[in-house]
């Protein structure tokens, strides 16, 4: 069984916490059979954490975890902390297999996202 | 003359602050004339700040700014501290037009993105 784990910075405003959530409702909706399940974990400051998020992945019959932080650059979060964060979640999961994908920001398609958002601010004006 | 403004936060480590430079490059590639211009500024921790580029985008001529935040979440950041910074560079530039986009993460299209990064990391694994 394969999942998809969300991981966000996390916030003490409650409701950035919700928005993350709510994402991880909506790729559960638009996963069309790629990924099983689609959990969500915060680095700090909320819950659950990396490693309590894998622990209910696996929880709930996941062999295969894709990891996808939900991060705009490649700053320490990305390179160190969330590593360290699943190697704790690996170590108590011996037998999953976790993969770890690149970074929001470094999709290419963000330039035009955020192109369009200025368009639409517009209101189509040129 | 149309302008597009990114505004990311800004970071210590200066790889971060050029992953920001380099995006607003690829913008203004991509822009299909949509803007005539695509600058970008910091809300702290790097140059130029919010005010600096709202001044640069008019000493370039714009007549209009549609300043983008590039954020995830509804945070203060979004709600209070570029909202400050703007009206700062209003008041120094009280003749430009200036419109606030959606921040990034509102955009309807990122739960696609992401699930495309985690079927990317995978090879196509199902």
């Amino acid at each position: 069984m394969n999942a998809l784990l969300l991981v966000a910075h996390g916030s003490r405003k409650e409701s950035s916490n919700t928005e993350v959530k709510q994402l991880a409702l909506q790729m559960q909706r638009l996963t069309d059979g790629k990924f099983d399940l689609v959990k969500h974990g915060f680095l700090e400051l909320a819950e659950p954490s990396i490693p309590g998020a894998i622990d209910d992945c696996v929880k709930c019959g996941a062999t295969h975890i894709t990891v996808v932080p939900y991060f705009l650059s490649a700053g320490r979060h990305v390179t160190e902390d969330i590593p360290e964060e699943i190697a704790i979640g690996q170590k108590n999961n011996p037998a999953v297999e976790i993969t770890v994908s690149g970074y929001l920001g470094a999709r290419s398609e963000i330039a035009e996202l955020l192109i369009k958002a200025a368009v639409y601010a517009q209101g189509g004006r040129q």
